[in-house]
């Protein structure tokens, strides 16, 4: 059989470069102990490899404070600092559609638990908002909006830097899932506005899984979401103030960390601009070949519009897991298949009864990969009498 | 100058066994995409790992189900996820004067927030609990009862199993903190009536940083501290049921946890007693070198006395800061200084102002490191007239 073609770079990143791997053995070794925590050589070359990926991630994000950015375990923790952080009885949240359940469980537990409202902007078959009516949903109350930067189902980039503004006008804390966009999307926290940042680490970042962080901007203080030891004021029964130490209890991924760190080197070596130009391209290309097929519905935005490396995709009658099952077993591609986490943005698409077959590319991914899966698609789905 | 001797393992095992390293690699390298949340080969492969983790977890602790063992970013996860799960205003908690910040700030937090009643056990100076004094604590409304097996600052061991009868009596939740016991104490949480277990994955089981988890019994239903996507009931804006879906919102460190398995493994190769006997005789030993030195005062269980692998120290006039800066720079060796985390138990030991060096060993110390220790421990500060 063909060697593995992986088209599911929306979940995780993969391969990892080899200078990731490199790093995390390199941790492993010589990174013993814990950062922040003890004087003697390990814990300080721990601590050094911290400073520096999270001086290198503030830099990709246009953070000017370091320090403002706090490691996490992945994404959905970073969200659940930042919502249930912030949020207080009888507050008004606006969300979109387009939201993973990492920012729709949280909020719907606080609206059950102590009383928020939440609106959940709709979006178009194409993923995309209205801004007139984002306006519009803004109440006295509103503290926050929320929303991803990329959908992870439609591939649609959601115009941040507008909503940042809109959100900023109405002095709403501005959240950003950054799940689908860091690493492969300019991000700059102070030009769009954004208050409140979780990314990933192991998907458009390169780093491995058990890493991710959240950007807070200095001039808010969310609870954090764990209490514990920090190595600073240890004395004191109360979490301490400074930053990052406030957010970050506990021991901290140092290993994966490490590995981020490469995975971000080489991020920045090639310029998120240029990696995103190029899965475009192949996006494009998946999305031409994919609509000759019968039958064939391709979600999100259009042929020639703005989008991340998600292309998903249904097919009249076929059940998507049964479509990712043949791709998997008769041609060793990787797709991923069925609810994608979003319920809200399958309604919008109307696929909440199909779900979708959802490939992603990545910075890894080649233009013969795309002709692969293609090939694959028309063997087992045909191909319109009407193409070629 | 001589190799690294370390001595810092209750901050962190170190060196971590080469199987470790080549699991971590291993899982890098063909373990790609989320568990649980693809049909395709990596995702399965990815899945494996944690379901044999948990296995073995399960086999190692007592629990019958591995469903009830969540996988957490650290200890300090795990016990603000039962805490903050568990405790409603009102509530009366039970804990000890030698626990960590991680059980201590969760507790106070919620003292200030929701408000709940904590009393703190007293320790002894050997770091004792007094059982009678622990009967008497209970209130009506007593909900839970907290303590470490093993103070991270004294090396006490705490008998957890009278413990977890006299909750049980109570009918109160009764939480471990196995940080400084989980692979190296015998743990099992039915003959100990644990309700819940949190621990590290990098310490004792000789896993990586990033790794770690928390036993849920089953007839317990605490709320998540995350909310978010689970790949299962994806069309639910509420957390799913299920464990340990409920308890792991967004992708696990399928990575670490390659790591954390191949640790456990080693860990039961050799049998925790065996481990256990072996760091027993090495901190013996390590005491009855350090009770020569003038002026130098040994906390916690005398010789003799059972103790976990550490092994904490004053010296008259000299700052503990200053003790393990000498080592660290003139002998290589690590041990850690000043507070640790655990203010109460300083305040027992009487080492608030001072702090304390702590000199912890793990499965790799030998004897050799410990003579090495005392040799520059003797060097440094002399020894008395009245030994040898």
């Amino acid at each position: 059989m063909e060697p593995l073609l992986y088209l599911d770079h929306a979940a995780t990143s993969w391969p990892k470069p080899p200078e990731v791997a490199a790093a995390m053995l390199e941790a492993l070794e010589q990174s013993g102990a814990n950062a922040g925590r003890g004087s003697h050589s390990l814990a300080i070359g721990t601590g050094r490899v911290l400073v520096r990926a999270r001086s290198m991630l503030a830099e990709l994000f246009g953070v000017s404070n370091a320090q403002d950015i706090a490691f996490t375990h992945n994404t959905t923790m970073g969200l659940n600092l930042a919502i249930k952080g912030t949020l207080q009885a009888g507050d008004h949240v606006i969300s979109t559609m387009t939201e993973h359940n990492s920012v729709r469980r949280p909020l719907e537990y606080l609206r059950r638990t102590i009383g928020i409202q939440v609106d959940y902007l709709c979006v178009n078959e194409e993923g995309q908002v209205d801004l007139v009516e984002l306006e519009r949903l803004f109440r006295p109350n509103t503290r926050m909006v929320i929303c991803n930067h990329s959908s992870n189902l439609l591939g649609s980039i959601l115009p941040v830097g507008e909503i940042g503004e809109i959100a900023r006008a109405h002095k709403a804390v501005f959240l950003v899932d950054a799940a689908q966009s860091a690493g492969t999307l300019e991000i700059d926290v102070q030009k769009m506005n954004i208050d409140m940042l979780a990314f990933p680490g192991h998907k458009g970042l390169l780093g491995p899984q058990g890493t991710g962080g959240l950007y807070i901007s200095p001039e808010l203080n969310p609870e954090p979401l764990m209490h514990g030891g920090t190595g600073s004021q240890s004395e004191s029964s109360e979490q301490p103030t400074v930053r990052p130490d406030r957010y970050e209890a506990g021991t901290q991924n140092a290993v994966g960390i490490a590995g981020l760190l490469a995975g971000v080197r080489k991020i920045k070596a090639l310029g998120t601009h240029h990696i995103h130009k190029q899965e475009w391209l192949l996006t494009q290309q998946l999305m031409e070949g994919l609509s000759s097929i019968p039958g064939l519905r391709l979600l999100g935005p259009g042929i020639g519009a703005p989008r991340s490396g998600i292309v998903s995709f249904t097919i009249d009658g076929e059940e998507s897991a049964a479509i990712a099952h043949r791709l998997d077993r008769e041609y060793n591609i990787a797709v991923r298949a069925g609810m994608h986490c979003t319920p809200l943005a399958h309604k919008a698409a109307a696929t909440l009864e199909s779900g979708a077959v959802r490939a992603s590319v990545g910075i890894s991914s080649t233009e013969h990969d795309i002709k692969r899966m293609l090939d694959a698609m028309e063997e087992l789905y045909g191909r319109s009498r009407s193409s070629r």
